[in-house]
């Protein structure tokens, strides 16, 4: 990922102008602002604005007056009970802004959430950039045989050099077409665009609260997105941890690594711990829901008797 | 709850027409059109309309032609794997029409709730009844000392008599003021309502998608919800077992009953499960954490070690 | 646009399977139910259920019991009057559920309306149907030169053919590749989608309140809206004047024909029809402000005096 | 307004902490940072946060790096232009905060804006300050004739004073109560609190978007407006002047003091500025309609003609 000489300009502008301000101020954030976050191979996250921090979070729970915030322990313990009993509107008074730049099929998936504000690039009005997305050769999988919309293994090297060879020269030739539309056609902008395949890069002004940035990232960190957005969780995510580091290990401990369990899976769950046995057939699951349960309880999805002590198979 | 003549005339004739509909139709709930559950002294949930049915879920999920229905039993594991996974947005195509007449106190909580359709009578506009809310004897009770937004026992019969007394006597001096102050002195109405209090009746048509409207009822049916709004979510439950009754089963089984564990909790019960001790010091969480934790798992609550068999305690 | 046999046979037993209800219901949209009006060369819009009418607008505007509607002038007044005014909470009272069948770029617009309900085809599980959106001959048209977003003058008929040619070529190879992809290499399905055009169709669940729904109307309608959605909104705007006339009505009188002024505006307006003469350097607006302030007004754009009588030039 | 010594201490320390920041810094309005702006009798409004500037809006809409703003004057014409055609989103892009006291009955209107996060204090934890709105004597006014919501004109001294005492008398009442209940009985707060009035303060966090923001000042600066909530729309609109003044201006001009004109309105100017004349019975309006748009016009009410020159009466 290359900015191009006038962005550069800009961004080192941006970055050279300090200003004093009375609001709250996260030096480990200050550090990352304006920067980009290559993902992929073109695209990037780029931190350009946030509001408030762990403290702002305290700050609304308690509706204070000043920072409204005690010490650390205290203010860990309050973020760890808001997140603990989902009391998510304190996570709203934080606000991030990033500057992304995505493949359009990621940027479909991920303007599924609604409670953002987006400024895309128009490509009824800007003609976009020859760039587009070339999976890498280990990230070309087979479909998965048991999650209908997952990849499987990698393809073999022969495989994924042929799968790249046509994705590229379609793409290229889209790209081609869509500049010859404009150019010897003088195609309305609007029109040339619709030749361009999904993997095109576009890019966005993303701004989001803090409650809703977890519960993006916990849609989007999970094993089952597809990979192609999960990266870009990945980069958000590391800034959210610089940014509100007490909300973001609540959010781990709470959320991201915590497991529903259904009604039948923590009734199971406390009569195992109280030292009696139950069997799938008296579970009231379905074969499937029963296997779903043994996977996140971490046993062998075949077992067929859950007891105390070492699970019956 | 006695509605006014003019109002059950209303009622009687809406009852009494009956049309014929392509839309899909849930008899259990047409037999519930129009009608008021009492809630409370003076309130009640009236159904208005609906949109949908468990078919709908299923439908909007496959994307399909005509209702998208196969046998019942594949809509039920669908219905159960959506919810289970948290796949909500096919739970957006059912919606509820309400009209409700509750507490201001109550309708404060419930607005809060944004994701809903709202119509309000405008005390500005028009005169408020002479009704407002008086709790039973049996629901008057003391601050719980354990949860700090929550009651602890009931009040003795005197007691409650005495509390009784003296909320009827400001409650009816209060609406005496209000009606003499736009009596007397024909003052505007939208300040005369300024002297009301908050256990005054008011009522609003409610609008909602089915998911959004389990996310309501999953936090008001919660047992630390307010009971007076509590009851309230009880008459809207039974609405919607009616209405979407898969739907419902899932949600209790896949939410209203199932339960978070952190990821400090999923891991204490593997290991458990698994034949391994864990103990408080080892756990990772605090003393607060560990003991809403043994809560959740039915255990002791001042339990310092759980292990296979019965927990040590 | 053909129907699958399968989806087919599913419209016709939806269509023949009429039901009973106490619910509102429009005769007139009724005859619409589950069926297909063709948008563009493969695209539709197909109504799959509907919540309330123009009563029940009244009914919640007046939070009533029954069907709280008087007179139709008397209810038509009052639509007008919540209308004219933006009391819009009361047409969030209905509700409108479609199957839509789009192009993507299509698709990509449509969704930044955050208030809708949608559930979407998934080119991760499903794999898509070789269907792309060509524009007819006459809807190719040059770059506009002074609306930087739209589209002028067609081309000419030999431009056109060329034009579609390369299209067509570049959608077919496309698909080609994509089918090639999953046959031949057995690629996973959400990899093999990156390959294809914006012009692919996709197809989703749309529902949306009213209020929210004549919102999207508006822009959708607007003759700088793109081609390709302005006719969806129209298919769509069909259906609402079945549904909810006295709305669509008001809406025409107070939203779609009507135009915002600026203060500058309504103060030029205002002067001239007291006789008094207003002149561009006096308007406090600048060339571009005045020249579309003249075009709203239908006056020459190239006015630069506006008074009492015939406008001065 | 006086604030409490604790919240003094927490307020100055906040102001005298000041931070170094890369993000977009308003001097005007860092020097409100944490003021209060005294509202009613014991209201306020408080600056807590603010995300973005003029320099954001601009930013956002190009989805450019660094700032992206270039001359002062062309990005003038941006936000002008921006607001002029509803292009809302780079407006979303800005952020305010505030801490906010008012009496209940204005937080009841206020909470209907949905789009905006709110953290308001609890009166099932905290226990209510003894703080009640009692409008100022010439405040008080008779219930309107013409606009069945509004106030007509002032109540004489003596009927100010007698309705001031009758507030007052129970506004003290209720709170004795309020307090005898919690301390004499031991009543849960989430109970003692329905006897209190709807005049009684509360307090919030409130965050939103600049243009949400905006629409919620159209509304509640509005003359139609309840008096008690626009004076806290004037403390919040003296903010946004300071914080974005050209969108402020931009909004003046293009949304504030703008009108909308129905089709039968703006044809009927486009005709006048003709030279043609149009009376009421062809206008297709009716009685009420055709008045209100003569007062739009700010012609006499009873005018039966508009044509060229001064209006025919």
């Amino acid at each position: 990922m290359k900015l191009s000489a006038e962005a550069q300009v800009e961004l080192d502008q941006a970055r050279s102008q300090s200003h004093t301000t009375l609001r709250p101020t996260v030096a480990a954030l200050e550090a990352q602002m304006f920067l980009a976050t290559p993902v992929l191979d073109h695209g990037f996250v780029r931190l350009v604005d946030y509001m408030g921090d762990d403290a702002a979070v305290v700050q609304a729970a308690r509706v204070s007056y000043g920072k409204g915030t005690r010490k650390r322990l205290e203010d860990r313990g309050l973020i760890r009970y808001l997140m603990r009993h989902a009391h998510t509107s304190p996570f709203e008074m934080c606000e991030l802004k990033l500057h992304i730049k995505m493949p359009i099929f990621v940027a479909r998936q991920w303007i599924r959430h609604r409670t953002a504000n987006v400024n895309e690039v128009s490509a009824r009005y800007s003609i976009l950039d020859r760039e587009f997305y070339l999976p890498r050769p280990e990230d070309l999988a087979v479909q998965s045989t048991d999650n209908k919309q997952g990849r499987g293994s990698s393809l073999s090297e022969e495989e994924a050099a042929a799968v790249l060879h046509l994705l590229k020269r379609d793409a290229e030739q889209a790209h081609d077409t869509y500049e010859g539309l404009m150019g010897r056609f003088d195609l309305a902008r609007e029109l040339a665009r619709i030749n361009l395949g999904l993997n095109t890069y576009t890019q966005w002004y993303w701004k989001i609260d803090l409650h809703n940035l977890l519960h993006f990232l916990r849609l989007r960190l999970h094993p089952h997105a597809q990979y192609e957005i999960r990266v870009y969780g990945d980069a958000i995510a590391d800034l959210v941890k610089l940014w509100t580091p007490l909300s973001w290990e609540a959010f781990e401990d709470y959320r991201l690594g915590g497991t529903f369990l259904s009604r039948q899976g923590i009734d199971l769950v406390r009569k195992a711990l109280r030292g009696q046995s139950v069997g799938r057939a008296d579970s009231g699951l379905s074969k499937r829901e029963w296997k779903e349960l043994m996977e996140v309880l971490e046993l062998d999805p075949d077992t067929e008797i859950v007891g105390p002590g070492p699970a019956a198979t």
